[in-house]
């Protein structure tokens, strides 16, 4: 049990601090989750939550039950300011028995996931195939069911294909059917939020996009019926969770780590973002037992977690927080969320996302390299998709998204399709997760400025 | 285009033999379809079956036209003795809108397919999970829904699960749900044959199967409704498809390369076992071709292919075929099968499965370093599962089934789900198949005995 003796030898001598980074603190932290008692806490926490409350939509059921659960589980902890902030208005939509059909050139149930947010509607029309988006520009898609057969590049590169309603109705489409965004599939399409435009819309199967388009190219003439029986319903009100480990020195000032708790109302949400809830426990429960054996680890920042709602509906929990916090008198210092799969970094792929200044980045650099030093590769990469931080981001304040290696690809074999369970996790996933998410909240809950 | 350059020097040598392989003989094969005209003609020939009639079940009218089709194809390609046999007296199962249903700890409807030849029944019971085959044996059972959760360790290791439904009755099981059988998952169960007795049972993804198992450790009480609507109907009478090469020198020895058009009711049965087809068709035309241009090509035995029907429940098509042929005055010499994936062998972890003496064994060897050297990485193993052609094998006649490295693991992401569909294969999969069938059908065609 190596930690213990490395915690031994810690309390028995004062940090050593090179730069703002203490990469003594950083090994004990990772150390203690990695190799020592919180090992795996985070994937057994997990488990009850996705296992006994299932998949997590919003505005149902499941999700306030597993919120009740979570926050009464956040009590026991012990953690400080356990609460719910309730964010009214939330997007209601609740998916049916939709069916779309190749009539011609034979008659074939397609394997398809409507997108989020469609109402009911019935079109039966000729479809035209496109491999590609600009192809809408140059081919006459009017009256016709636009399908999308496109090459995956990456889903912030694709997400346009399943958010290409309001352009292609524009140009006269009278359907939409995009080719899911992932890079591999055992017929399995994926759901996603879409456009407000009231077109049918959804997701084909990568294999069943690919027919249409070998189809197409065979010259074959295709109709489709779709039929979507889904629905939006009345606006519900959701709630976020928050709790906290006030800050010593300065409780004000917040450092944020978050994850999401809503999913689609498909598999369990284990992966999205059961995982990153986990992540965020665990990372949370360590400083907080650490800080307990050693009131030199207790931050002098408030480390703040939160698990948002309606994530999966266009960030709607966490903009409403944010809306209701921006004028606060607390100050956030740093923003951070893991929400692309908490997994185990296995090369110096795995990122994190970054945005801030120059200043921000070499110090983000430090704290990679720590983590570095302590067996978790890792990297920083400028980019802007800081998902339900973004908010805070765009304001300015600096931010991170924990990307794995596998977050790239693999991430979306599973991403909203029937396949997102908590088996997906390997040994040591959330906990690797757990160790970067800790490591971040309590380096720069306790550096003196920016 | 080297393979053209090979050929004219080809013309213009005699062949030279060491032992019975004529290596370039052998080279000049596959160079043809490898790198030659021959090169994605048999994947060109399998999109049309796929993607026009989809799965072909046995006893629907897709295989049935699917078969007319291609007998009609291969007429044009003006192959010898191209005829098809009826195999009467089919079993006749179609899947009905079966549904399981997780009652308690909590309702969930759960993702499974039903093992083939079940008929309806309804059963509502308390579930007890086992990890292990042999726990049936010191678990009471009795009144109890069986459900295995066992741990992937092959296909052929792991089939007892899904056809335990004889043994568990016999304990007072009153249904079965067997885990999936494959290594992994995107929320996609796999279907396939199993027991005659009438017991309810269904197979369960992986990740529910997972699911399961995890309540149950915790000590939740499972109780499951299970409701079969899929039914036997009266058998129906199918068709074996053959198609030759008449042997120049022995044309009543026949050298047997083979594949199956029947599939399951799922996806488009492009995997299985729609490639190995057209690897067998393929080889079957490069033969054909290049005899056309030097008739030294020509076999002396007959190569015989045939597409077998019925190989899904329980190879019916091919032991009819054999019943009927095998006191007829045609001498089966070398019988062989595709039917494990046709893949592109890239390690020589890629096996013939061989059933034979060791005089045959070692010729086998020889065909091996042959394709060997010609860039085909693959080796000789013993083994006793050769699918359709088992009756000749059982009888012994020497015999291979093709199995490359990812038929082994990679194939059974596939195999009986929703995602058997043509973009499984890569390019190269299809034509390397074809060459090593089509080596094995031309070299054991031409030796003097075994």
């Amino acid at each position: 049990m190596d930690w213990i003796l490395h915690l031994i030898l810690l309390l028995g001598s004062p940090y050593l601090t090179v730069g703002f980074v203490n990469n003594d603190e950083v090994q004990t932290l990772t150390r203690y989750i990695l190799r020592g008692p919180s090992r795996n806490s985070g994937l057994e926490w997990l488990e009850p939550l996705v296992d006994d409350f299932g998949h997590r939509m919003l505005c149902r059921k499941s999700l306030e039950d597993a919120i009740d659960f979570t926050v009464e589980r956040l009590r026991q902890d012990g953690f400080d300011n356990v609460h719910t902030e309730e964010a009214p208005n939330m997007p209601n939509w609740e998916r049916g028995e939709d069916t779309v059909t190749l009539l011609e050139p034979r008659n074939l149930k397609l394997n398809i996931l409507t997108i989020g947010g469609v109402d009911p509607a019935k079109v039966t029309a000729e479809a035209v195939v496109l491999e590609d988006y600009d192809l809408i520009n140059t081919t006459n898609v009017n009256g016709k069911i636009v399908v999308f057969n496109q090459k995956w590049t990456g889903y912030y590169e694709d997400i346009k294909y399943r958010r290409a309603a309001k352009e292609i109705k524009a140009l006269g489409a009278v359907g939409l059917l995009a080719k899911s965004l992932g890079p591999f599939s055992i017929g399995s399409p994926h759901t996603g939020g879409g456009s407000d435009e009231h077109l049918p819309a959804a997701s084909l199967s990568l294999e069943e996009a690919e027919l249409l388009g070998r189809l197409a190219r065979r010259n074959k003439t295709l109709k489709i019926s779709i039929d979507i029986r889904s629905k939006n319903l009345p606006p519900c009100t959701s709630r976020n969770i928050i709790f906290d480990i006030k800050g010593s020195e300065k409780p004000e000032e917040v450092v944020l780590i978050s994850a999401h708790i809503d999913s689609w109302d498909l598999g369990q949400g284990a992966l999205d973002d059961g995982g990153g809830m986990a992540a965020v426990w665990q990372a949370m429960k360590v400083i907080r037992e650490l800080g307990q054996t050693d009131k030199r680890f207790l931050p002098k920042r408030t480390i703040r977690a939160i698990f948002w709602t309606a994530e999966e509906h266009g960030f709607a929990g966490a903009k409403h927080y944010y809306e209701q916090h921006k004028n606060g008198k607390e100050k956030f210092y740093f923003v951070s969320e893991t929400d692309q799969g908490a997994f185990k970094p296995t090369t110096t792929k795995s990122i994190l996302r970054f945005m801030g200044n120059t200043t921000q980045r070499a110090k983000m650099q430090e704290i990679v390299q720590s983590l570095k030093r302590n067996d978790i590769p890792i990297s920083v990469q400028e980019g802007d998709k800081q998902g339900d931080v973004q908010s805070w981001a765009d304001d300015g304040v600096p931010s991170v998204q924990y990307v794995a290696d596998k977050g790239a690809d693999f991430y979306f074999y599973f991403h909203h399709t029937t396949g997102d369970y908590l088996n997906i996790f390997e040994d040591g996933d959330i906990d690797y997760t757990a160790a970067i998410m800790g490591t971040l909240a309590h380096v720069l809950s306790n550096q003196d400025k920016w």
